[in-house]
């Protein structure tokens, strides 16, 4: 393995950390003496834990200098501390928060980035010019496909301005409990998916006649017309639906054809982060050099999402203390609260989140994940706070709720209206998002080189010693730029996107 | 309307009935005299009811010989009975249901009927002959979709013999409780998908690596090897993997491209039934006819699957007495019972089920839909129950658990192991799986003319007088055998289907 370096190294995240985790390929064995003359007890994985101290039964085990676990057996220093040792803390009390203690001083403000974007006509920006078909029930889903593949290949040649076309299907609008008190959320999804940004402010919906998401739930009355709404029962016959559908394609794709990038200040950009397939790496390399890049965004002005309940839900005793004011610490608690309801609804917690390749990756556990993952936000004040789906409405670092499933909160973040998403990853996802561009970002040297057409920018020299969280931070800031600008991602190069999973928390029927 | 009969009519289901239904287009306005002399005292829409006596205040509505809701005030005879002035009745009581008290006699059977099929290498058949490629993850989406096109644009064309490759994607796999307790219910269902009988016993799987349905929770350990699982993460890169993949499918479709079909017993048969965008014509057209031919399968030895809990809750009371047995009346009993508390967690019940359109098209509510559904279900001894995903095991009419959902029944229908499925619509959708043909069948003349390239069989002339149940009934028995044997349906022939919506009740993390 090339990148590997030659000597033993080790990463300890914060001086009070009683362990640190292995930096080199394939792990160290035992025996291996490291810098500062710990010698290894047994073998320890890549990315796992070595004691730094002997613990006794029921020590605190700490990483990013907060417990992570308790040790369930005395634990030689030098051992390799796997999951099986490690007993789970319980979760931060809800109701005894710090709310707004520590909201960090606003850092200086970085002035005179742009990228070229365009300008759409209600004022909001675009950094893709699609044409998004919306659909107010997943029965049209094989007709609209058949038309876009129909779209694409016959008119989007004709277009080389309009970047894609983009059927928006999904699976809510019929078969479903509309009227559950949950069902707020696809449906304010939906309509949010509906508007995004990135289409330009050109409307389509595609319905069927008798479904329960009426196209008046998705789009105000006011705005549907014979020229921006298709209903497929009217049409005689599939033909006719396709024909309807490409023409009213083309009548947009004309328009969005004639759009040009203009410069725009990089205050009016919003982007998403989400990590997916984590490592005990993305903590300390690709999640703080993101949420370097995030600070960057924030001081410049932009709006910056970070999302993921269950990945914060341990780690929100650190983040309430930087909500900007009350309401956001409440509104933050109140998220959380809801997602433990949800999730003790179907007989389950937090702890359900973690995957077996996060663990054969190092994370012991959901308190583990949590504390890497928050890496993301970076440092700035928590301005604000998105429910589910809900659109952004204000500048600075936001939470929005979502799901951690990356295929959820993907479409979650993109109805928060978030123009492109910027994704970190250790073990390696080749996620996509059909409406937004995502760079991908991975936590090690190895994933780079495994997967060079898929990785957008390698976060692995920082655990190296190669480079500083700072300068890889500075480097993402510019890529986000250059993608925002127009250069094409690896997933967007592939035409790599996955389904459209809105969330659902209702009953279907 | 060209199909529209000149005089009056409508229709009376059973003698007990105390309302009727309008048959012609357009409805039948304030005045018409109609055959025993009742004469309306408002426009009454088509496929909406008229009372045929003078209702009081709380009297029973009664439509297929059951009640179906109770007059809100008292109606007049020849009134619309609009959904405004029905009360609903509360479901039947599942603890006090008569069970296996009307047994229907066997009918006599049907010898000598065939079609022509594949057999499989386990003994099992097919009626098509499909290539699918089976994911452990949602991740894989992107990339699987990326090879699929490219199989099918340049291997496929050279195996002429194989119908379709239908890549597997899903939203399950990552990011979901898979510890929960209802997540037996998805896993259950992805294992059969991957074992569905019109793939020819080839077996092909593509996974990510690090996701919690690992793919020995997919297939058994022991059936997967290096030949026919496909790790992702252990790729050099996307053009690794998408050359991956297509060389996995060419050495299936070398072998798939050899088989034949051949002469095999209509008993092999396992055909789905489900109904979408149901009208009050479906009760007494589309669904008794496809009922009737439900009849002649399993008079031929055939298995035949009705589902849709919330359709055949309001109809359980008809339904346990012809449970073959004990064992078979609790298990429906079971189903319906957590189908109930699925729906009461999600702050809901049973009627959440209608839509806008069922309740244009003339149902009132789900009392009176129930009714018309379970129609489907012909008049065969219940001979078996199936819980959510499980695989069809036995022969007769079995009733198989699946949300009523058109877009999560038909997935839930083919882990049953369905080879094909009769779909029957009043409204009318464009409704496909990419797994199996599903035969269109309509509940009104209009919809077969509106959608001449979509409606496999119109069952409207049952309602105009100009054909019998009975001949319907043969006419689409006689389908089933052409379209297992080769026919395409027009959903085949557009390449019409919907996403692969697994039903998961349990929570995503």
């Amino acid at each position: 393995m090339p990148s590997a370096p030659e000597k033993p190294l080790y990463i300890k995240v914060n001086p009070r950390d009683n362990v640190a985790i292995v930096v080199n390929d394939g792990g160290l064995p035992k025996g291996t003496v490291l810098a500062d003359g710990l010698e290894l007890q047994e073998h320890v994985p890549q990315g796992h834990k070595v004691s730094l101290t002997d613990l006794a039964q029921d020590d605190p085990i700490i990483r990013y200098g907060e417990v992570i676990g308790y040790a369930l057996r005395p634990i030689k220093k030098g051992s390799w501390i796997s999951e099986s040792l490690v007993r789970m803390p319980v979760p931060p009390e809800l109701d005894e928060l710090p709310i707004a203690t520590k909201v960090p001083a606003p850092q200086p403000p970085l002035e005179g980035y742009t990228f070229e974007g365009y300008r759409n006509p209600d004022g909001s920006v675009a950094v893709r010019n699609i044409l998004g078909i919306s659909t107010s029930v997943q029965c049209v889903t094989g007709v609209l496909n058949y038309a876009v593949k129909r779209i694409k290949e016959e008119l989007l040649p004709k277009y080389p301005n309009v970047d894609d076309v983009v059927g928006i299907n999904h699976n809510y609008g019929c078969g479903v409990a509309i009227n559950a008190p949950e069902a707020v959320i696809p449906i304010r999804s939906l309509q949010n998916l509906a508007k995004h940004p990135n289409f330009g402010g050109e409307l389509m919906v595609v319905s069927l006649g008798c479904e329960k998401l009426h196209p008046t739930m998705l789009v105000p009355d006011v705005e549907l017309n014979e020229e921006n709404l298709c209903w497929l029962q009217e049409q005689h016959g599939f033909g006719a639906m396709v024909d309807k559908i490409v023409r009213m394609a083309e009548e947009r794709l004309i328009r969005l054809n004639q759009r040009k990038r203009e410069t725009i200040p990089v205050s009016e950009l919003v982007v998403g982060l989400q990590c997916g397939a984590s490592d005990a790496f993305s903590g300390v390399t690709a999640n703080p050099a993101v949420g370097y890049a995030a600070d960057l965004l924030v001081r410049a002005g932009a709006t910056v999402l970070f999302s993921e309940v269950t990945e914060v839900r341990d780690a929100i005793h650190l983040l309430t203390p930087r909500a900007a004011n009350e309401e956001v610490g409440r509104a933050l608690i109140r998220e959380m609260k809801w997602y433990d309801d949800y999730l003790a609804r179907g007989g389950v917690d937090r702890s359900a989140n973690t995957t077996p390749g996060n663990k054969r990756g190092g994370l012991a556990n959901i308190v583990e994940k949590a504390m890497g993952s928050v890496a993301k936000a970076g440092s700035s004040p928590i301005a604000g706070v998105l429910t589910h789906g809900e659109r952004a409405n204000k500048k600075g670092l936001l939470f929005a709720a979502t799901p951690a499933s990356d295929m959820v909160c993907g479409p979650q973040q993109l109805a928060c209206g978030i123009h492109m998403q910027v994704f970190t990853t250790g073990r390696g996802t080749p996620y996509g998002l059909a409406m937004a561009p995502v760079i991908k970002v991975c936590s090690r040297n190895y994933l780079k080189e495994q997967w060079p057409d898929l990785i957008d920018f390698n976060a692995g020299p920082i655990a190296t010693g190669e480079a500083t969280i700072e300068e890889m931070g500075w480097q993402i800031f510019h890529l986000i730029l250059e993608v925002a600008s127009g250069r094409k991602t690896w997933a967007e190069h592939w035409g790599l996107h996955n389904a459209l999973a809105v969330f659902n928390p209702a009953p279907i029927t």
